[in-house]
């Protein structure tokens, strides 16, 4: 394996200042701390979050992910005045992510206004190896002359998110010389947090601490000599229970032990520990391809990168945001992104944190539950957007309407209950994938079990037929429909596979497996056209189409609300996001290619990719169906998503699904992994640009690397296992080539072709 | 009337920002509006505060002093650069606070990082006529070449008191092309706050409002032609009710109207407006003095200015906080300052103000009797710190020392009680100023018998001697004494005053005169020594004195504690401020001028005047002692405490004492005006820089104005009066002249000595 690629900001802009702060948020999934300089700037939103430490700040807000106290922040002077990129003159800089070891670092020559050179060096990491660790350094060098050097910072309790102050200071000490601790608690009392941070500037003559305003800070000054690096070594350890059984003292006490033992080891043994940790990690996911632009194999590791820094596999209780830890977009809240387009990702690389993911989701049952009662339904409604206790955390009313004063209510809350299906084909897809029966017969059935519950109490009896009327697909362009295709062939697909597992595991509840038979047997699902067309619901085909182009050049700005209503725009043909391709994407076994295409073909004109989740799957589809030059379009577009140019693309946090939509992309798009009635199977379309794609693979308890080229397609596999490439079933174990035309070349593995049909 | 001077910011510098900030605060009692800068800046503390607006947020905090939504900040971009003075460069700069009508200005011209320059001017003003009201003006001009000029300004709700967030967003609004209304609740839910606000920027192309995060923004871009002005005209009307009986809707609809008709008015009319209340308001308050340094002159409107803007004479549910509403120290808080500080100023020159000020106290008497009766004593303990309700807001343990984790109880709320006596010294000199009968046969009455009956039950008798014990004077470098001579003085006078006004009016409490006069028959009085010395307490002669001269060289900074514990101060002759000296300011009659003298070269060797309290007192004890020189020294120290060179003197608002101890020293010092047995006398001690001194007087109905000069004194007066003139008393009415000597020279007014005796 190379070495993953970084990710460079080629210039200080003020304007693009929170988009890297986002784009190179540093993390491990028990924390997110952006990517902000250490110095202040009056655009730039500092923001360091823990996985699953939600609150609500005040009377119509709602629950949502707590920015916490600042340790990033240092304020650095230099003979008095105050180091800023926006004064004086910047005369040389380089900032970057090293993607392969979560290092943020930035070197640089700062001119005075006097004229006086200074270089600035910064890094700083979250370990990989011990969670709640943060460390950082920066070594400034006065370059022509002796300088009085200023370094203040510490622990600022003066952070909120955009206003909303979370945290009561419930107390804050130091200790030595080195040693300062916050401690913090949620305005509602459950939750504490400790921050304990370790700061020495070596060859400060003064040293003082101040608590003040919630800002418990050392201020460091060091006569420095022209030529002398001066160095600002801080740690900080981030502890937080919401089940403290220990008193404050004894509980506090335990991160200032830990930060201490870090400040022994010192930054770089505690760097090596955690690029050690980040180097395995790499060796079993990385995606590596040849290609033209070079730029694909940065996306690709910018998307490992945070595929793993936004991931709380440590803890079964949170789940992934939709903007990860890097921002507080969407409050932090849990949407369907997680189980179809960040799962996916893990599930074929590590199996365990797709079982904490779903687990995070058979957790909060008790919440689904009480929703689906609440509104009259059996079984389980998940959460449209969710949070640490599975209840509902979508506000009820949208955002005020400023013109008119008038809330709307959040319609996906009420009617986006496709999530429910998504959830279950995320467990099937990990039973597939696994085969952990352990998990199945607990976890995996109570979810098949309680989402199918869920659809056959939704269903309505017309005219002999079995209805899902008044929801929302994945298109929220397109409200309040009956028998939308996604909705309803997922159902089917949720409940045939709950009575599936239900029959195969000996579960004998006569009155499920009878109404579940019911439902099967009576669930309209809309049928593909003569022309191919598999309508979107029960009306969209009768709708008016209109051109699109102006809006899909500005595809996820949402401009069309500029022009039209959306109550206009539900009752014209107008895709956010195409709901049958997605489909298509999703149940790839219960459509030929043809009808994949012909939806392709006509949904994607009335498609305007407004949503991030959009292009990644048209380009997956495009590619399955052998388009792989629009396939590799959609992908670059999708990519660009946050890593393009516009400078406030992802202010508020990088859109994670999207970010898992660019490993889907090259896997199951360009190398063709799909799952077919439970059977991997391997069909590769690489675009012209690629001339190779090699990645690694966990299927069913075996470790696969795959590689492909133009020519052939090489597998190496730990086990034995069973597999489909380009459409032949082969068995295999070691390494086994293959011809493009499927023809199995000599290697030193073992592979039989097993003449099956798909 | 010479008018006003102003107040000049001489540069700008990043680390003045705050303590200009503070020093040119807008206001008019009703609110105060910090004087920052439209654009941001990193170490920028915005603030407005509304009068006695107090909210407690979050748990371990106190009562504070609300920071409301921002409405100044502005963001400039010119050419899509952002306009901050931090970067490119400024070519002229001029920026002042005009204290004859509260506006200040700012003129600049600054050259972007492109060369390109441009003229940016801004104004803004509280009005003094319509008190919710804040309209401000920028324009912006390209000088070089035509500009694309983006501006951005509006109703800013992310803004807290230093991390603390109070309010909710209870609802946001915008109404046609130019109104937006944020309406708030503390999050107690007893306070609404409504902020209309009406937003022009004239020859803009494009116009959007956005609601996101707190913030609620006009955007407007303009392209201008070089030379253009383009002008932002901003006004809001902010509003606030505890007890709103209306609907929101309706409650807010009239802040809407309000700056409806302000934005039909205009800019210009609204000053005029604004400028014609302040002109009438200088006329009977202006004090004018030539001297050699023509700072002393900014020094008084500087004082006069501040005293205005501070003071919520609109509503007697409110009183004077510490920092008036230029910042957030103290927290908002009111302490005695209030009544020995600044209640004089206004006694002397509109007693209804003094009048209003004395009835918060009557108001909050119940607090009062309650803190009393919680600690075991009677009558009224008013609290060390007061917010609206009255309760005591004093925390109860102090910040934590960051170094032990422990917090120490707040002696002051303890045991400062000398607060009570100095309410009620501040209601017999209202009486003696104004003789209004009405007011002291009702408010003025109870708080004289509330108080006494505190000291009453305050003292205890030892050996056939009522003493105070346990007692912190003025002097909080000595804590927990007992008779402290300040204390015991007071006690005494404020029982003798009210057993005195009890005879006067009748009132037929046996009970209480009995215990009045055994109080005064037996309460000890520390006693002159044969040196002339006031022994502070009991125990102050015995302790060791040390040299202060390194801590008085950096009075007000407190650093005797830096090389010494608090306990270990209070061991020693060490003086924050001097209790004996400020006992014979307050009690003039009680002292001989020997007595004086004596004290004060005593004790000021051993006062740091680490107290800002602590000068001006000095200062007019000496000029009262014939020292002017002395009394001058003090006097412009005094005067340096917030208009001084440092950098930080007031970041977190002015020192309003202090602001009051300026007019105090012109009027009670160089004038020497001072009440003995209720009646008004006049000894003046012009320091030697200063030839001429002139100022308005308000006396028991009449309306004088005095003027002095080295050859003769001055006197007119609307109404025949009584006063002694250098120890000569003298009836008097229209204009009298007195010679240096006291003898009356012949004008055309009438005058009659009375041959009295001091």
């Amino acid at each position: 394996m190379t070495k993953p690629v970084k990710l460079t900001e080629p210039v200080f802009c003020p304007h693009n200042l929170n988009k890297y702060a986002s784009l190179m948020t540093i993390g491990n999934g028990y924390m997110g701390i952006r990517a902000s300089h250490e110095e202040a700037y009056t655009l730039q939103t500092r923001g360091m979050y823990l996985a699953g430490l939600y609150h609500r700040a005040g009377k119509g807000e709602i629950n949502e992910l707590v920015n916490l106290p600042d340790v990033v922040g240092v304020e650095i002077t230099l003979n008095g005045e105050i180091f800023s990129l926006t004064s004086g003159v910047i005369e040389s800089w380089h900032r970057e992510l090293d993607f392969s070891c979560g290092e943020v670092r930035r070197e640089l020559i700062w001119c005075a206004s006097d004229g006086a050179r200074f270089a600035i060096e910064s890094r700083r990491f979250a370990s990989a190896q011990k969670l709640p660790l943060l460390a950082m350094e920066i070594v400034i060098t006065p370059l022509d002359a002796d300088a009085c050097i200023g370094i203040s910072t510490g622990i600022d309790a003066t952070i909120t998110n955009h206003g909303r102050q979370h945290l009561d200071e419930t107390q804050v000490r130091v200790f030595g010389q080195h040693l300062m601790q916050g401690i913090y608690t949620t305005q509602d009392n459950r939750n504490d947090i400790a921050i304990a941070t370790y700061c020495d500037v070596d060859g400060a003559a003064q040293r003082c601490f101040t608590a003040k305003e919630r800002r418990l800070l050392q201020h460091n000054t060091v006569q420095a000599q022209a030529g002398q690096r001066v160095t600002l070594t801080k740690m900080s350890w981030v502890d937080w229970t919401s089940e403290r059984n220990l008193s404050l003292e004894t509980w506090g006490r335990q991160s200032l032990r830990n930060i201490e033992e870090c400040a022994q080891q010192g930054y770089d043994a505690l760097l090596a520990e955690s690029n050690t940790n980040w180097h395995a990690w790499w060796q079993s996911r990385r995606v590596q391809v040849t290609s033209t632009d070079i730029s694909d194999q940065q996306a690709l590791d910018y998307a490992l990168y945070h595929l793993r820094v936004m991931t709380p596999d440590h803890d079964e209780r949170s789940s992934i945001a939709a903007k990860g830890l890097t921002g507080e977009g969407y409050k932090g809240h849990i949407f369907w992104d997680t189980e179809v387009f960040l799962l996916p990702f893990h599930l074929f690389t590590e199996p365990k944190t797709a079982r904490s993911l779903l687990r995070y989701r058979w957790h909060n049952l008790p919440g689904a539950r009480e929703k689906a009662r609440r509104n009259g339904w059996q079984g389980a409604l998940f959460p449209w957007e969710s949070a640490r206790s599975g209840d509902e955390e979508t506000p009820e009313f949208a955002a005020i309407n400023i013109r008119t004063g008038l809330r709307q209510k959040v319609a996906s809350a009420q009617a986006e209950h496709h999530l429910v299906a998504d959830v279950a084909w995320a467990v099937i897809h990990y039973w597939h994938a696994t085969g952990d029966l352990n998990f199945m017969t607990c976890e995996g059935m109570t979810l098949l079990l309680e989402t199918a519950k869920f659809w056959i109490s939704r269903a309505v009896m017309i005219n002999g037929r079995l209805e899902i009327h008044d929801v929302i697909g994945p298109d929220e362009y397109t409200e309040h429909v009956n028998n939308n295709a996604f909705t309803n062939y997922m159902a089917w697909y949720n409940v045939e596979q709950a009575l599936g597992f239900a029959r195969r595991f000996g579960y004998s509840d006569e009155t499920f497996i009878y109404r579940a038979e019911h439902f099967l047997q009576h669930l309209w699902r809309p049928e593909v056209q003569p022309d191919g067309v598999l309508p979107q619901d029960d009306t969209f085909l009768r709708k008016p189409a209109i051109d699109l182009t102006q809006y899909k050049a500005l595809a996820g700005k949402q401009t069309i609300l500029l022009d039209y209503s959306r109550a206009e725009v539900n009752e014209m043909q107008i895709l956010k996001q195409a709901d049958v391709v997605m489909l298509t994407y999703m149940l790839p076994e219960q459509f030929s290619l043809q009808t994949c295409l012909a939806n392709l073909r006509f949904y994607e004109p009335r498609t305007i990719h407004d949503s991030s989740l959009s292009k990644a799957i048209h380009g997956i589809v495009a590619a399955r169906c052998g388009d792989s030059a629009q396939g590799y379009r959609f992908w670059r577009e999708g990519s660009l998503i946050d890593l393009g140019e516009a400078p406030h693309s992802c202010d508020d946090g990088i859109h994670a699904a999207a970010t898992g939509a660019i490993w889907l992309g090259a896997i199951q798009g360009f190398a063709g992994v799909n799952v077919r009635y439970g059977e991997l199977h391997l069909a590769p379309v690489l675009p012209a640009h690629w001339q190779r794609l090699s990645f690694p693979l966990r299927w069913q308890g075996s470790t696969l690397q795959i590689t492909i080229n133009d020519a052939e397609i090489r597998i190496h596999s730990t086990e034995q296992i069973t597999l489909w490439v380009n459409g032949e079933k082969v068995s295999l174990q070691g390494e086994t080539v293959f011809s493009n035309s499927g023809i199995i070349l000599p290697t030193h593995g073992t592979a039989t072709t097993e003449g099956g049909d798909e």
